[in-house]
């Protein structure tokens, strides 16, 4: 026991709500990305289920300077949400309720520990939906997008998941609640909280309701696969297509290596070539927008472009991209996969961006497959490494932060949606420079005196 | 002379930037809906021509206590510009060029004083746009706009101008110079500084370089009018259209009241109904949209509903909503508008927001033009008044709070796209609480430890 957590009894919360055995603990001190080699353990795991909850926990944490992690579906991948220091274990997944659905406003309230596909579940019957999610929307929670700032593959056309939010109730480390924001569309009211507690990784408060902006659902949906001959001719469409405006809701590039994973392990039979994957939203003319598309795609050479006539076909075109994650570890018997990279650039840098991840895995005798969020300049890749072999796991974990670096250096960042956790640290600085970092500091110390609030993350934690 | 500022001579600017004479310190003690009442104005202007000369200047003024009072166009409505307390007006409108146009990146850099139009021409030979942008946009400058969060008629498709910034420079009080955000079109690494700098109102810090996102010019742009019998039908049909998801670029209802003001004073020859202004942007059909819209517009019984061909035909379909804002004062020669008021509510409580304020003003006695952007339920309303009589002053001011007050108790709030400057410093609280406010000031604090930016904004100021 790293801290005394005894105070926890008399909370007031039910018995049903604490929990210090072995097994609660350990779930909480991993995420899908992080496990903590150092044995840390949360001292106790708390289920607030109310707003009040939350604010007696955060109040006596902060009066006793114990730390408080929230944690919710563990998806996270830097280790987000895994304490380096014992203390509190915040699981907010019993808070996942609809609150208010208002359909006349393209509104939605919701508790922080709702899944993201419970949410379009919950507003479906009115036409309605959350347009940007990320992929694991139907096993990840709305507080953890947006306590790392999500997105995913309809960002190209949509924006992030925070683009969407109107008001948060987020409590402080303090026990104070406030609300964020506005329900009115736009507000000019006071300072942005809502913004800078979005992608605070739980380090400035806890999320305890968020009022969401929907969209009406596209009268038109088409999706399609794109093949080329070289990667080279896939990213520079891609490229271009941003450019010149081709109006998508998805655009995701996989290469070889990736198709190869997929029919390895998810029952896909995808040909030996890089491909782009495209899906289009639209009210009207549809058409003559996947037309423009295949004019862009034809001079950069696609040899092929499918696009579905139904959703049974739409879904057997994307059906690699979709679970592509989750293929690399069974891929090869003898290799594991690093924690996978989402570095982002600006569009026009992102052809050279692959072919700089391409070069360096020949050269470094590594299989890094490259797949992502495309159109956004978001590139998904992982090393792949003998976890037997440290050396190799090194050298693996080497060319993993060239690739960040690199980056950085187009102008891009280290992050595009996974956040900074424990496990980007490094690149912090590197990116935004000391004196920002420094103003993120003093405005942590600010809102969070006693410094419990997720310590350790984002800043000063050590290395995963 | 409120603050000794003689050390200014010795920070290395030349001549030309720096001025004490009456006139330059008199400009700066107002804009567009402020007055200082009291005599205040800015011991000396100095007008920075590089982020070091900001970085100097802040950096002085924090050693020795003075308040700096960032100015640019003076187009602000709330006082957010105007010094209370002397010291230094920075007058940024000599930082005022485009850096950088990167077309394949649909991105340009430019500084802070360059105005909203000139930002467009730059890039229109690329066939790119800035899509969000006030109606002032030829007279206010990007710095102006970001500081205060505003936005405009474009708003209700394209969002707030701050949605599509990507990376801000920032000079911090202390003269750190900060990079906000990121070239990469989205990032989840660190906390969201430049939101937070966006609408704070010059109170944390001076932008001296925004990268912005520009988008494709829409290869069709129409222009409609529509005529209702009632205000309440065009305000439900407003209502309807928002819900039921039409694609609009522009929605703007004006009442009869703000129609006679046009007529009097823009050359225009509006008929005596109030009036739905509608502009539809689309790369392909948008024929189908505009009969989308004629449809719902017909539920609510629109007695005409005209539809450009032209630019021309729009230009003389819309004349009237553009520049009505210009009007109000020369409207009667014995009235004088109070500032107008900017609340904003959610789109159901739109409706009944515009039924309370022409209700409330008959009961009062009061004209009161309502016009705004209603897509947004985005109410522009100016109250009427004898300006030589004290106490019909104090009637018709305390007649715009009441609709303050009602649109904050809609769910809404005090200023949708205008800031709370001094004017609006009654509701802060009221709307977002008072921990929230606290825990702005404890930002506010961290990042401005000598209190030097703009003090009195935001939080704190004398009435104006």
């Amino acid at each position: 026991m790293r801290h005394d957590t005894t105070f926890v009894d008399d909370l007031g919360l039910s018995a049903e709500q604490v929990s210090v055995t072995g097994a609660d603990r350990e779930q909480r001190s991993h995420d899908w990305g992080t496990d903590r080699a150092d044995g840390v353990r949360p001292d106790v795991v708390i289920w607030p289920e109310s707003t009040d909850d939350v604010a007696t926990v955060l109040r006596a944490a902060t009066e006793r300077g114990v730390p408080v992690t929230p944690y919710a579906a563990g998806t996270s991948l830097e280790g987000n949400a895994v304490p380096i220091d014992g203390g509190i274990s915040l699981d907010m997944t019993r808070m996942d309720a609809v609150l208010d659905v208002r359909p006349d406003d393209l509104q939605v309230d919701v508790q922080p520990g709702i899944l993201g596909d419970d949410v379009n579940e919950a507003v479906a019957t009115h036409g309605l939906f959350l347009p940007s999610m990320p992929a694991s929307g139907k096993i990840s929670t709305i507080g953890g997008m947006l306590a790392n700032d999500a997105s995913g593959m309809k960002t190209v056309k949509y924006g992030e998941v925070s683009d969407w939010v109107l008001e948060l109730e987020v409590v402080l480390p303090t026990g104070e609640v406030i609300t964020t924001g506005s329900k009115a569309v736009k507000t000019s009211s006071g300072y942005d909280l809502g913004d800078l507690i979005v992608g605070s990784e739980g380090t400035l408060g806890v999320i305890t309701r968020a009022t969401l902006q929907l969209a009406g659902r596209p009268r038109q949906i088409r999706g399609g696969r794109a093949h080329f001959e070289t990667l080279d001719d896939a990213s520079e469409a891609v490229f271009d297509a941003v450019r010149s405006g081709v109006d998508v809701a998805k655009i995701e590039l996989i290469d070889r290596l990736s198709a190869a994973v997929s029919n390895a392990h998810l029952d896909t039979d995808l040909p030996d070539v890089p491909m782009v994957f495209v899906e289009f939203h639209a009210d009207h003319g549809i058409d003559e927008e996947i037309e423009f598309c295949r004019s862009v795609f034809e001079a950069h050479g696609v040899t092929r472009f499918d696009v579905a006539e139904n959703d049974r076909g739409m879904a057997d075109l994307w059906a690699a991209r979709r679970e592509l994650a989750d293929a690399l570890e069974p891929y090869d018997d003898d290799l594991s996969p690093l924690t996978p990279g989402d570095v982002t650039v600006p569009i026009s840098e992102y052809p050279g961006l692959i072919r700089y991840v391409k070069e360096l895995a020949d050269e470094e005798g590594f299989l890094v497959p490259c797949f992502g969020h495309a159109g956004d300049g978001n590139l998904h890749y992982s090393v792949l490494v003998d976890p037997d072999d440290p050396d190799d796991v090194a050298h693996g974990e080497a060319v993993s932060r060239r690739i960040v670096e690199y980056a950085i250096d187009l102008g891009g960042t280290s992050t595009g949606e996974h956040g900074i956790g424990l496990g980007k640290q490094d690149y912090l600085a590197a990116e935004h420079g000391d004196a920002a970092v420094d103003a993120m500091r003093s405005i942590k110390r600010a809102l969070d005196p006693a410094g419990i609030m997720n310590p350790g993350k984002v800043f000063d934690g050590p290395e995963p």
